[in-house]
This record gives C-alpha cells, sequence and structure tokens, in this order.
C-alpha cells in the first residue's frame, strides 16, 4: 500500500469475492486487485476473555470450526460462509440469521488491524469491552467496504454454547400475527430468542417441486410461517418454547406448528429457510431487494410492496422472506409462470423503483445487509441524507486523500 | 451553531455537566458553554420495535422511567443517572453495571440527530437494525465529546423487563477466584448474567463506620466480595443462579454467600457497591483510576497495581473495585490513616504513573468509562496508538475545519 500510494495505483482490496453489490470487483479497469486469501490463520483464542483474534483471510466457516474447538460459539451465519472471509464478513457489516441476538458483524467485531491507504498500520486489535479513549473508529473500518483501509485482522467476540435449541416452524395467517407472535416471544423469551424468519408458503412449494426438500418441512399448508429458534443457556430448564406458545395456539395466533424434536429435523427446518433465495433460479428469472424497515412496518412492507409490484408487473410472484425481528427483508420476486424472462427483466427498473419507494416512506434501507458496492452507488447518491453523504465524502478525503482504496466505491 | 461557525465563536456542549474529565467546562476561557439542558422529552416510543426517541437533555432517570411505564427496560445504569442527560451519556460513550449483557452507550443507541459545527443537521435516528448504506456515523458522534457534533436527540434501545432478578453476594479469597467464578458463572447462565462487580473488604469496613450501610451486606468478613446478578427472563423458572453456584460452594471457590431474599435486600447489595467510590471522601484524600485491561489480566492487574502503589506510597489503602466481567476496575486509592492528605496528594503522581504503566503493559486503556475531557488529552496523547491518532485529527479536521466545537479536548 506504501507503493501503491506513492505511485498512484488504485486498490481493490479482495477477500472471499462472494459480495453481492460488486465491491469487491473492477469498475474502471485499471485498479489491481489486492487478495487477502492467504492471510489465513488464528492469532489467539481467549475462552475467559470470550474472544478470538484471527486473520482477515480466514473464511468464516473456519472461524466457526475455531470457535467451536475452543468449547465456544460465533454467532454469525450467512450462506456464503464456506467462502466468505472474515475480512470481507467485517468489510461489508454482514448480517445473517442471528443478528436477532448477537448483533451484526460490527457488534460482533471488538477490534481490527488495518493497513491505510498510506500504509501505514492502523492497530486496534482492541481486546477492551470498555475502552473510551477517543473516537471509534473500529465502527468505521467495519462496513466501509474497503474504502478507508484494508483490515488485516480482527478481534472477534466468542459466546457460550448454548446447552440446546428450540427451533419451531409456525403456520400464521398473515405478516401481522407474525409480528404479533414476535412481540410475544420476544417479551417470554428476552435474549434467548435467537431467530425469528418469515417465509411464504410459495418458498416451500419452489424447493419441492425442485426436489429441494425431501418433505414438507410444516404441519401443513399456510399462506405464511415463522421460523422461531430458542437458545437454551446451560443450566436452564428446557420446554420455553413450548411454553410461550401455549397462549399463542389458544387464541389461534399461530394455527398449527412443529416443534423440532431432533437435530436432524432442526436442519431441516433450517434448510428450507436457506433455500430461500437460491430456489428462484430454477423458476426462471427473478427480481430481488434487501431491504429493511422499522420492525412494526414490516406487515406495510410486505403488503404495499406485494401489490405495487403485481401493478407494474401483473403475474409476478413474491417470495418475500427474512429476518423480521430485525425488519429486514429480502423482498425478492419471481417472474410469472411460463413468462419470457427478458421481457420480464426488461420491467425490472419498475418493479425496483416501486419497492425502494415504499421503503423509503417507511424510514427504511435500501440495504440492510448487502452494502452498496457499485451496484448501488446511484441508489445511495439519490436517496441518502445529504448531510450525512458530505460527513462520509469529508472522511473518505481524509483518510484516502489520493484516493487510491477501492475508488468508486460506495459513494461513487 | 451557524453563526458560531460563521464568526468563529468556539462552542462548549454540555450536558447534565457530571462528566468527570472535564469535557464540558472551559479550557481556554472564551468559549461559550452551549447548555442542551432544555431539550427534554419523549419523541416517540415503540414496544414493538423495542426502541424510543428521546430528546438529548433528557436525564437518565426520566429515560428510565419512560422505559418503565412502557414496560420496557433502558439497562444503562450510572451513579449520576439523576442529573446525566442522555447528550452527554451518549457523548461521553457511558458504561455502567449492566455492560456485561446490554452493552455500553454506543451499543444501546440506534441513531442520532446531531448539528454539526456549522449548523448543518445530521438526521441519523434511525430505528433500523439493519442499514449497510455508507459509513457508521453515528458510532463516530458518540463517544466524540462534542467534539465532532452536538447530539440533539437519540434512538436508544428498549429491551424486555426480566421477570426476576437473582442477585447474590459471595465471599471469595482472591480476584483470581472471582475470575474463575465468572467464567463458571457466564457459562451456566450466558447472556442472563447481567452483573459481575467485584468489591474489596475495606470498601465495606468504610461504608460501616460512617453509616452510609444499616448492616453488613455480607454473609461474613473475607477479603473479596462479588455482586453477581442474573435477569430471569419471563417463562424461565427461578433458581438458575443457586443452581450455578452450587459447585462453586463445594469447590470452595465461594467460601460464603448471601442471595437476596428480597427486593430491600437485593437494593442494599447494590447500595453497598454503588457507594464504594462515594465514600473514600470521609477517609480523606483519595486517588482515582478508571481502567481497563482484558478480563483475564484483572487479577494481575489489582496484584501488581497494589504493590506497585504501595511501594511509592506506603501505607496508601487500596479500593479496587468494579466490572470485572468487562475488565474495567475503578482502581482507587484512600490515603493512609491519620496521614496529611496535601503530602499524599503531592505524591498522587507517582501512583498515576505506576498504574498506568501496568494497565499499558496488560494491554488495557487509561480511560475505560470516563472519557479523555481536557484532564486526559496529554495522558492520550502519550500512550495511544500514533496512527490511531493521526486518523482522530484527521476526522476532526474534516469535520470541525474551523475547530469551534469543544476545541482542546479529547485531541489537545
Amino acid at each position: 500500500m506504501a507503493w501503491a500510494h506513492e505511485v498512484g495505483v488504485r486498490i481493490i482490496p479482495q477477500a472471499g469475492n462472494t459480495g453481492l453489490v460488486g465491491g469487491q470487483v473492477p469498475l474502471h479497469g485499471d485498479e489491481v486487485i489486492l487478495s487477502i486469501s492467504r492471510l489465513t490463520g488464528k492469532r489467539a483464542v481467549d475462552v475467559r476473555a470470550g474472544n478470538m483474534v484471527l486473520n482477515a483471510g480466514t473464511t468464516l466457516e473456519e472461524a466457526h470450526t475455531i470457535a467451536d474447538e475452543a468449547g465456544m460459539l460465533f454467532p454469525l451465519y450467512i450462506a456464503s460462509q464456506g467462502s466468505a472471509r472474515i475480512g470481507g464478513v467485517l468489510g461489508s457489516n454482514a448480517g445473517g440469521v442471528q443478528v436477532l441476538a448477537y448483533g451484526n458483524a460490527r457488534e460482533l467485531c471488538l477490534g481490527v488491524e488495518a493497513v491505510m491507504a498510506d500504509g501505514t498500520l492502523y492497530q486496534g486489535l482492541n481486546a477492551l469491552k470498555k475502552d473510551n479513549t477517543g473516537y471509534d473508529l473500529k465502527d468505521l473500518f467495519v462496513g466501509s467496504e474497503g474504502t478507508l483501509g484494508i483490515i488485516t485482522a480482527a478481534t472477534l467476540k466468542l459466546f457460550p454454547k448454548p446447552a440446546a435449541h428450540e427451533t419451531a416452524l409456525l403456520n400464521v395467517a398473515s405478516p401481522d400475527d407474525a409480528l404479533t407472535l414476535f412481540s410475544t416471544l420476544r417479551a417470554r423469551a428476552g435474549t434467548t430468542l435467537t431467530a425469528f424468519e418469515i417465509m411464504p408458503r410459495i418458498g416451500f412449494d419452489f424447493q419441492l417441486k425442485h426436489g429441494m426438500l425431501s418433505q414438507d418441512p410444516s404441519a401443513d399448508i399456510s399462506p405464511w410461517y415463522v421460523l422461531a429458534e430458542l437458545s437454551v443457556p446451560q443450566g436452564v430448564a428446557e420446554g420455553g418454547l413450548a411454553a410461550a406458545l401455549e397462549a399463542a395456539f389458544e387464541t389461534g395466533l399461530v394455527t398449527n406448528g412443529v416443534i423440532a424434536e431432533s437435530l436432524a429435523q432442526r436442519e431441516m427446518l433450517w434448510l428450507a429457510r436457506e433455500q430461500m433465495s437460491e430456489v428462484q433460479s430454477r423458476e426462471g428469472a427473478s427480481i430481488k431487494h434487501d431491504v429493511s424497515v422499522p420492525v412494526a412496518a414490516v406487515p406495510e412492507l410486505i403488503a404495499r410492496g406485494m401489490e405495487a409490484a403485481l401493478k407494474v408487473a401483473p403475474g409476478i410472484r413474491p417470495v418475500p422472506f427474512g429476518h423480521l425481528g430485525d425488519g429486514n427483508i429480502h423482498f425478492n420476486f419471481s417472474q410469472p409462470e411460463g413468462a419470457d424472462p427478458k421481457v420480464f427483466m426488461a420491467g425490472a427498473y419498475a418493479v425496483h423503483d416501486a419497492i425502494y419507494e415504499i421503503v423509503l416512506a417507511l424510514g427504511g434501507s435500501v440495504s440492510a445487509e448487502h452494502g452498496i458496492g457499485q451496484l448501488k452507488t446511484a441508489l445511495l447518491a439519490k436517496v441518502k441524507d445529504p448531510v450525512a453523504l458530505a460527513m462520509m465524502r469529508s472522511i473518505k478525503s481524509a483518510l484516502d486523500p489520493k484516493g487510491i482504496l477501492n475508488p468508486g466505491k460506495v459513494l461513487g
């Protein structure tokens, strides 16, 4: 980086190359890609303190293994974890299915080591939970998508492994009922509620049709489902989920459901959730959004979004699913059955516009998890608070005055 | 601020004026103090979403009441909460006794509204848990001690109220045994362990001597004590603390203890903890430090710190206590009995130097909770990573080029 800074060569930091918004791939064509994939290995694991220090090229899956071997838990789960590396997970502030209880990448990171644009080394592998000696620089690096520095190592939080999981797939009539159920479960289970996902029936139908599930994971047909999971700490009696759901069953808030009775069944329920996006490619062309709104606005987002999309693209098949407990919905659509994919995709922008308009009207975010990269720079400039944009440009200029780190990404 | 920016008047933002490092009081003598104390009141409380939006002049105690009235919990507790205001709590990234489970002010804050040095308004009252649209500006404002912007409102996390607390004051032989106990309890109780504080016997003796406690809170005399508390979610059976402590009693890790059997007893145990620093003023002069080290290094910090202080100030009486679970010890000392306070305080720097040297050698922080203000600017310049300092100065210049916001604070 010191050399690149001196001669003015533009650098694109790249980790596992699994990013979904083009942040890690060339934009101009004259950039040098700097891969961190060889920076593998762990530097330290401290069970007592509840943290580990890993080099940034470590894959997320390896990170899980390192934690597990120490008898601990690193609770960040995304589909690409076999390839995604810690440097990219942090650079993009990845989320995943357990953000509800454990937080996102930023919240799971205690400190970073990073190489600055001018080649100096920022040494902030700080395992301290409490340190008020100046500005919070760690949280600037995380989620900066390689534009402020190259993360080379990180200190990550470890948690006690739960003694058990209680997992249920529950039938609900609507997203609104799902939201009511969420409030109830959260009040009852507190921080032991570690996942709360919503899914539409069509997602299971797709997976069954294409042989991606050996059997229907649900108790019976329902327009919507909730996958809820409690992580039971050691020393706490199991049965909390069933107890918490009793009233919901009695009042009809939940119309039916299954509680996993084995590890295999739990894995099957999660597989049905994890394959929701992937299965769409087997049903033709698709249009996808990664958005968030305040949790209470999720039912309205889904209702208005489906209505607006059907208006601009009659016959479009909505497949909205995701982290209801975080307000983050992967608002996806599949093409109408039998339609010409090219014709369908020609109308994609109208669907994007319709969805983003609703998201913004509800005070939401046009990129909940995936970041800006190069694909959403124009969108960001259009929708972001101008004072925030001005601050970000000032900070970028201050930390990379020559503009050599991942130029054109995020801020365009 | 727009006016001040135009004419170049220096502004000191002030909240509850309870800061302990002089960040909110004049340094040069020509600054105008801008108080936010009239920006009171709540803007919104959203129980479903688990957050509330408060104006920055709201006191922390009022914030607790607002949460409580909504049936929720805002779990940030510091001794000054009757006077401290949200703007200052966030500006200083306050910690407190429940950081262990709930996090510090930064982690409890979802978004802020802030006035920039040039008078523009940053609108980031973002209740979204997941939003990857650019850099993390919120976490820059929090803990910036009024040098990057003036926080005028904030969105704060709310949590379900626990159904019950299980609180115990436990006798342990040493900080090392306390640390072992912490690991055990944390593994057993997970996120339900919401407080783990260590205290020396001398602190109780002081309080009893000066009539600040009606009775000895402990089971019997022990060199050290741990105050441990579980917050039991609804639907979970009580008794988890007693169960988790069984083995500790059997092995002698805990030599005796009391588990609170009433709300009054719980309050009494906490009072004994909360009065630890205050009581020192009744025993003459005192020297205080707010430091943190990696959790596993706390016993070494205490042992080496006591030894080093006694060497430079024979007869000094150590009163170290604090958030063992966070690695944050208020490493306080009282003057020798009968000594001349002036003579004792003349030797304060030698004690400071000795303690900070050990803290830094252990990879710790010289200001865990209280911040830098004006009192610790020289110390910060001496001990902080120079690359980090350079980044902070660049960011400060970028966001306040005229240097009118709280000049001289933090970065000197």
